[in-house]
């Protein structure tokens, strides 16, 4: 008998089911108006589909694609989907229009399911807003004594913002294109309507142009996708109702162009592909004219790739330092009256904006290119946060909020939960600055994501800013937001993503062994260390080929253990809790105290566990102390000052990051030493 | 909310970890020679290969795959693949010539590979032998305290059989090509070189044919692979070093191609796709030269398509119904002297075979196709057994076991590991006889199985086959087998084989719940019905559309659980168990006692749970007996006759298939019921 199985039948046991709120189903995002009926609707293998209205060839894909996913749901065989027969079918999608030739923000994306215990009809203005309804009825679908049924229900939906993205940075790590393919899947499923492609950086050049071959061949390590795979992922995003917005970002993080291409850059010189991250001295010459030569003939060229009507330049992070260097540039700035790197760069930008209106696309860039002598065309991308948003919005900029959605921060769910962009900062703006803020991003930055743990990087918290731009701004319950967040997690599992199927695979590896029971019982609470303190912590600068297979790549971002511990913590010191409550985090306490025993043999034998072993004896400790905290307050006893200090000592210890780490049970455990202590 | 004396039970039981034996480190398949060396060869983020020798295309993508397969087993990012540069490599492969255009069976496949501490060198007489080595040294990397290495050993070896092979049938149900390419590389890691494709059935014609469109158009729902895909899949499997030998069955099983050419058939009429499956009455009708016409340009299309030297042409199965109630064929065959319909049939088989010959392939067939007027080159494929296939040799023919192979058969791994195809039957043959018999090929028929589950019935079992075809006949050590195995499954999930990571998910699909603790632990101890009995035990008979999403469908071939639990009987009624394998004997069947009791609120609400009741129900009364028999033996007692015949009567009744499933706990619980009675 394998121990893993055991402990996780263990672990698997311990977990308290999970019941879900915010209306009556458990739906992600939470629709704008659900009303239960009577009855449900019976889900059988000869289940048929019928189209009437509009029925424009995405909408076939679209119907496709959802028969797909109800076999993936249920393990039945579509064989008819019937597209006309309106009579014989089981689900009548009805729809005014096609949906535009090219995807626009903004365009209708409301839909109206209604379900009785007969059929269920989805009505939309066009293909998009059937879309985001057959993303919802699929939500719907469950088991019940009968078989695989959707409830009775009428819901009518539409967005809040019109602008739903999530954003993947595919420089510093390269992500293949089937990884991108199921996490547009995944968007979907949550209905987010943008993947905001971060094309280039100074770590790669990661898209082939025709024009520029260096761009690419020297600029990517052969890691980069070609123009038809560009298409293949557009028509699949198409398909799926989302548009993709391409970012080139210039003038800095330009490191990868100027490999093929050193006559762009502000020094002169050779360059090579950038290996480490941060921000680098490199930045195009915004000085000379072939540089808005090749510029005007690149945007050219990715303007016809990409059809989308948003072209993203970047235009972050600038340091100047190769500007003030040269004379060159320091000259022209004299000249043209330039006080400052800022003025070059805005001179920068209002070039490019030209040539990116003369190839038909509207610029979208980063806070810092928000200069006042840009056009009110463009849109703003604020990672400063909403009162740089509501600053551009007030100038009459459009914008989005990318600020508090950074996913790589490894923040927990319900801090970019209760991050509204229009909320903070941007509170008392008037209706029709309100208008101009189209919504937001999550930014999945790639330095410490790979391929192998990119989905469990995004997924499920990506879901919670899809929640947040979707859904009315009243929809604010955060135990309810867990609970759905972790039954579409397991919808997730089902659509391919990897982010949970990774987990136990990455364990073993750093186990060595199957055997890896402990090692999951140890990464179960456990956080990898928030926003940039992996950078400030590391004992020598990571690279992109610095392996991301250690415990700090496999532990969640969130640890659902912890929090439920503490919430368990809390009623514990409440004197609410009850005895199953208390059987549980006695359980729970046992299983650490014990579990460094049950590690160390593997540490012996794993270089991927010395560095956790810290951890996991400070784990062992204090969680001894937690059940000897347990008996002080159960018994009605004070614990003793010298025992209360020691633990608490252990406690402040323990809360420094290891192995860039948190040990998630310390504040709590804290918590039960301090009430053992009031006794 | 569960006890935690239960929890304290579960984690006092460490098992001790597997150890493989056949030889010291564990390989699959076992090499011809392992001798273990001092130290280590550290495998660094650097880790470099350098390609001395041939440097065809092929070796280059053989080392290129090699480095992402290093990279998913290390999480280590390869960024150099030096081809050249001997003096700065880690890895040296040297091949003395290069593969040949088309790969053909009996090509050189050895290779020696030596590494010390400093260097691992890889010698071979072509790319194909440096593709069986470099799997070998990946099988060889582990974790250890300094990093991932791998031991100093020197190896030397070749297969045994020229033709090892896996048949997939895409035709009862279709298998996309991304399912396919990662059975490749589950094959290439165990050293099979044939995939046999299994392209053509009643239920589907798979390939795309331009020269008879309709094949495809009318006869495969749609699901069919393009030439383009078969030219991808091919070429991905020869950068595996794997053969694609395509089959299309005739002259029966081939109803799929009648629907759109019913002129090809011997009744005439109107084809469907037969949506149900076993021997149908369908066959071409072998007395008209049109059939061999449209035989003549099909094969010489396919010949075109498929590189590879053999062409298999099925011949099984033909029960001639259609060729009787034919009056124009029984006048043909009265004017031909063929006496019965197997006749007819080799009449049909002499002319395909000069068809095949005629466009360069030599032909493959099941047993069924073996008569004397055919030629000695064609290649006989044996379902039939080792005794078919020694008959056959006799003749002077050359053939393939798949007899004992079968994996839709849901036989335990250590039963096809005893299957040799020169064993029984097959084992008095002369030196020259036994060179005729080529090797083997493992099944695997797809009527219950799904792009979803056809991993988890393929692999690890597969693997056994494997090594059976390519080690000494002398390895024969079950417990290492199964051991190795475990390995090796944990080794395809880094491959991304899904065969591990689907079980969860559907686990969760049946009990429409996160909560699928209970019901995982009833799916551990279940295994489906073996060989033909789900067919005979079917209420009413499967089609193409039945769902594939049951506990039947979930269940894993073979329960380790089961295994290693009887393992554990055996030892206890034999007096020989220590007191760890009693307390884990005593955890196992607490669990088991106490599962109904979970279960039964999930089954209460779906309709997947609702058949396995009765078998939870059994499982939970024979643990409780199970129990009570381990206190009788520990204390020396006799159990009383009525408690006895009580026990063993529900133990007869649990051992019938309910749901077309079987209990494997009841045996060892018989065992341990009867020692207690015996005491």
């Amino acid at each position: 008998m394998r121990t893993t199985n055991l402990i996780f039948l263990l672990l698997s046991m311990l977990a308290p089911s999970v019941t879900a709120q915010e209306g009556p189903f458990s739906l992600v995002p939470v629709p704008a108006s659900v009303q239960a009926g009577e009855g449900q609707l019976p889900i059988t293998p000869t289940f048929a589909v019928a189209v009437t209205g509009n029925t424009e060839v995405r909408l076939q894909h679209a119907v496709e694609i959802f028969t797909e996913h109800l076999h993936k749901q249920t393990g039945m065989f579509p064989v008819d989907i019937g597209l006309t027969d309106v009579s014989k079918s089981n689900l009548v999608i009805r729809t005014e229009a096609i949906s535009k030739d090219v995807q626009e923000p903004g365009e209708d994306e409301s839909y109206a399911l209604e379900v009785t215990s007969t059929r269920a009809t989805l009505s939309a203005a066009n293909t998009l807003g059937a879309m985001r309804g057959l993303e919802t009825f699929l939500q719907l679908v469950e088991v019940t004594p009968e078989g695989f049924a959707v409830p009775a229900v009428t819901i009518r939906d539409q967005p809040r913002f019109a602008w739903r993205g999530l954003m993947i940075d595919v420089s510093r790590h390269f992500i293949p294109l089937d990884v991108l393919k199921r996490n547009l899947d995944a968007m979907a499923a949550v209905k987010m309507n943008v993947f905001h492609w971060h094309l280039s950086d100074d770590q790669g050049f990661r898209v082939e142009s025709k024009r520029f071959p260096n761009l690419q061949q020297m600029g990517s390590d052969g890691l980069y996708y070609t123009q038809e795979e560009v298409r293949e992922l557009i028509a699949y995003a198409r398909d799926r109702g989302i548009r993709v917005v391409p970012e080139f970002d210039m003038p800095g993080h330009t490191t990868a162009w100027f490999v093929g291409y050193p006559e762009l850059g502000s020094k002169p010189g050779t360059y090579s592909i950038a290996r480490t991250w941060g921000i680098f001295d490199t930045a195009m010459d915004p000085t000379q004219e072939r540089t808005y030569r090749f510029l005007d003939e690149f945007i050219g060229e990715m303007a016809k790739l990409f059809p989308d009507a948003y072209f993203h330049i970047g235009g972050d992070e600038v340091n100047g330092k190769q500007w003030d260097a040269n004379q060159k540039i320091q000259a022209f700035m004299r000249l043209h009256s330039l006080k400052n790197d800022q003025d070059l760069q805005a001179y920068f930008n209002t070039r490019v904006q030209e040539l990116v209106r003369r190839h038909g696309k509207t610029m979208v860039g980063w806070d810092e290119i928000l200069r006042p002598d840009l056009p009110k065309t463009i849109v703003v991308q604020s990672w400063r946060g909403q009162g740089s948003l509501a600053e551009a919005s007030k100038q009459g900029y459009r914008g989005l909020l990318s600020y508090g959605y950074y996913l790589d921060l490894m923040w927990p769910a319900a801090r970019h939960y209760a991050v509204d962009p229009l909320g903070d900062g941007a509170s008392d703006l008037t209706a029709e600055q309100r208008s101009r803020i189209l919504g937001g991003e999550a930014c999945m930055w790639s330095e410490y994501a790979s391929p192998e743990n990119i989905d469990a990087r995004i997924w499920p918290r990506a879901a919670v800013i899809a929640e947040r731009l979707w859904s009315a701004p009243s929809v604010q319950d955060v135990p309810s937001m867990y609970a759905r967040t972790e039954i579409m997690r397991r919808r997730l599992d089902l659509l391919g993503l990897t982010h949970d199927s990774v987990y136990p695979v990455m364990l073993r590896r750093i186990a060595g062994s199957d055997d890896s029971g402990p090692v999951r019982v140890l990464a179960d609470v456990v956080e990898p260390v928030k926003d940039y303190a992996r950078e400030e912590l590391a004992t020598t600068p990571a690279t992109s080929s610095t392996p991301l297979n250690r415990v700090v790549d496999t532990a969640r971002p969130e640890s659902a253990t912890a929090r439920e511990f503490s919430e368990m913590v809390d009623q514990f010191v409440a004197g609410k809790a009850d005895d199953a409550t208390k059987n549980r985090m006695r359980a729970l306490l046992t299983i650490w105290r014990d579990n460094q025993t049950k590690l160390q043999p593997l540490a012996t034998k794993s270089f991927l566990l010395q560095e956790v072993t810290p951890i996991s004896q400070n784990l062992s400790a204090l969680a001894a102390g937690g059940l000897q905290a347990m008996d002080f307050v159960s018994k009605g006893l004070a614990a003793s000052d010298d025992w209360t200090k020691e633990l608490l000592a252990l406690a402040e210890q323990a809360k420094k990051p290891q192995a860039q780490l948190l040990l998630m049970m310390v504040p709590p455990i804290e918590k039960l030493v301090q009430a053992a202590s009031a006794r």
